[in-house]
């Protein structure tokens, strides 16, 4: 078991020089850590051979493998990320606002880094570069705890971060790597260290971190994601956004798990949705209205909130627009939901009413990724409300604080009204 | 007590209206308030005058028997405030990013109310009007918890904002009056209906209520804010700054509490200092060498992560810029802190390395407020780093969500390249 208030003493002390190191330093570090990722690859694969080994004697399921291996071709993709992640434009020192407050006293809120960040990942070993990376580009140094099947995997990549950081004179531990459940039970208590935890996984490993830390947390946590065919739908586009969101790839988190459709328009869309879905061995559990449309397994209320992650679908037939957002807010994750209407009106009620991160208009849920949405990379999806929403790239990982340059100003001479606030919006970026 | 559940359900139901309410609508609700204020100001004066008299019997200090008065100059104040509160561009619907992601699918990234939001505040019944007002504006439903004393005041007070709610069409579920400790105890369990807790209050009331709940929480907290004098600070805007940033007001969260003067000017600047503050009654704390300079109190380590609220003052002083910003991350809040100094590459250090929400160059600690800031008005000042930082305002309540619209686009399509990303940037607002 490491020290790990000593560990996140260290991480807090690299924050403060990584917080305040130019782009143009960061960004180095990023492309020397794509070169030492060619460069040291022969070993990287063989601490991941062994790792697979040891997965294979404990029996790991055929899914786990297979995102545990780490090969040429996610050394590839993570080679390009991050020379896509080096281009992008700089997170930090952007002006949100600048206002005059009073002559000579200007307020500017700008954007900043977070601080130190716990980062508790499955069993990807690619996750571990990607989420280095993005705390790298944004200034914040980070905890990373991965999955212990890929722990010899991790501890080679964390000494290639952690090379490329000290080789661009930024400090090594920035990153530092966690070993065990007990040094996860130990960062959660470093609350005047660590400034934000994100666990990424099941909906209960999620409220388990938030039980036993005063640290806030961003959870990446069960996705329940529902697509609503309304009356007005087109049927071939239902048919298809129905289709792709179940089966596209049943074990993600923005896979659909319930499918709410309108009861006038059932009896068309059912029976053609049955036989394009069973085709794709999809089983199907329907209210007792589905059950007299198509044969199917009944459902139980369990079923509508549940993440199957599997080739199995709730099916259940609403009277209304407005039983099917109710349905969605009561049993949804908050994560991605889907209406397929032609009517704009139904549809607007739909995107205001249903309370998720993502609101779609006839379109797979499946497109709820960072990457598909533009932001580069994503640290994960947040399905709470507050800070960062749906997929969480480098934006989620800033802050702000407002910086106000004045010149001896006093609140004194603002109440005896020898001055007065002006308020005025400027248009510029902070000086400093 | 109340039964928490049902009340929370109520306001969570309440939410789903109040939050798809055109602005109009909710600006209605802010000016019939602002006339039913005025309406029935003598039956919201006699309940006051009653709470004031409970108060006196009770022996309650006089600073608390003033924040507890509720007279014709509160009420001209928060009139006004309604009226610019309403006049105000709205928060919800704003398109903050327009992407399109393929040919005929566009993402926009839309601001929205977080939900049901629960506010504990201490014994001003104004803040009841702002902090129900801002929800309201911000379509968002509040649960009030004023402070005991206020009681009879808060219930009026209550009462006129759900009657403005509902004479606008508006539910009048959305602002819910909590009365007793036993209803916060109860209203921290609602972690499935309630989305925020913001508690206002001392940085153990925050911790606690941080301790009993799963809900997320933006804490109002302890402001032990400090002000460096730098080697290269002019001697009259340092005088300034400090003075007034400790005795302009002593008993807010942005007073000064901890004076740190780099060693080379502390001779010039201490004596005068000295004289200036125990001119105001202001007791000075120092280290050894500050005792060698002036007569004061020894500090002790207690005092420097001490909040006076009071006219005491700790002052010490340090070898370096470097020393005095380690002294302010390590046993500072995080709320506000300023740098005196003529030497703009200090200054620009200082503001990067400072973990606070605000940063300030020449100007005095007690600048840092909502209104002052031109926010309109605040909720609280959060002294944590996530979602809202510092004084918190209608932007503050809100979170976004992705819209996305298509026409049956699918991952399928995707992931054989029969379609493309173009992650082209629009300029143009969410159509829906």
């Amino acid at each position: 078991m490491k020290d790990l208030h000593d560990l996140a003493q260290r991480s807090r002390l690299s924050f403060y020089q990584i917080s305040v190191s130019a782009v143009d330093t960061r960004n180095a570090a990023l492309l020397r850590l794509a070169e030492l990722l060619e460069q040291e690859k022969a070993a990287v694969f063989s601490a991941n051979q062994k790792d697979l080994e040891n997965a294979k004697n404990e029996q790991l399921a055929p899914p786990l493998l297979h995102r545990l291996a780490f090969g040429e071709e996610k050394l590839a993709q993570v080679v390009c990320g991050l020379q896509a992640l080096a281009a992008m434009e700089d997170p930090l020192g952007q002006t949100l606002m600048a206002t005059e407050i009073t002559q000579g006293l200007n307020l500017y809120k700008v954007t900043s880094p977070i601080g130190v960040i716990g980062v508790i990942f499955e069993s990807r070993p690619d996750a571990l570069i990607q989420i280095s990376s993005l705390c790298i580009k944004s200034g914040n140094s980070v905890l990373l705890k991965g999955g212990r099947e890929a722990l010899g995997t991790n501890q080679i990549l964390t000494e290639l971060v952690r090379r490329a950081l000290s080789e661009s004179s930024l400090p090594a531990d920035s990153a530092q790597l966690l070993e065990t459940r007990e040094d996860v039970a130990e960062m959660l208590k470093e609350d005047t260290l660590i400034d934000l935890i994100i666990p990424r996984g099941s909906n209960s490993f999620v409220r388990y971190i938030m039980d036993h830390s005063r640290i806030p947390v961003l959870g990446h946590s069960d996705g329940i994601c529902h697509v609503y065919i309304d009356r007005d739908a087109d049927p071939e586009t239902a048919l298809r956004v129905a289709v792709d969101s179940k089966v596209q790839n049943v074990s993600v988190c923005n896979a659909m798990e319930t499918l709410l459709i309108h009861d006038e328009i059932a009896p068309l869309i059912l029976p053609r949705l049955y036989s394009l879905l069973t085709s794709k061995k999809v089983t199907i559990r329907g209210d007792a209205s589905v059950c007299r449309i198509i044969p199917c397994e009944p459902a139980s209320e369990e079923d509508w909130s549940t993440e199957y992650l599997d080739y199995i679908l709730s099916v259940r037939i609403v009277p209304s627009l407005h039983e099917a957002i109710d349905h969605i807010n009561r049993f949804g994750s908050h994560h991605t939901d889907c209406i397929v209407t032609t009517n704009e009106q139904n549809a607007s009620v739909f995107m205001k009413q249903v309370d998720s991160a993502g609101v779609y208009w006839n379109v797979s849920t499946r497109f709820a990724d960072g990457f598909v949405y533009g932001l580069g990379a994503e640290v994960g999806i947040a399905t709470g409300k507050l800070h960062a929403r749906g997929p969480m790239g480098l934006e989620g990982l800033t802050t702000y604080k407002y910086k106000l340059i004045g010149s001896g100003q006093t609140m004194e001479d603002m109440k005896k009204g020898l001055r007065v606030y002006t308020h005025r919006k400027l248009n510029e970026n902070c000086p400093l």
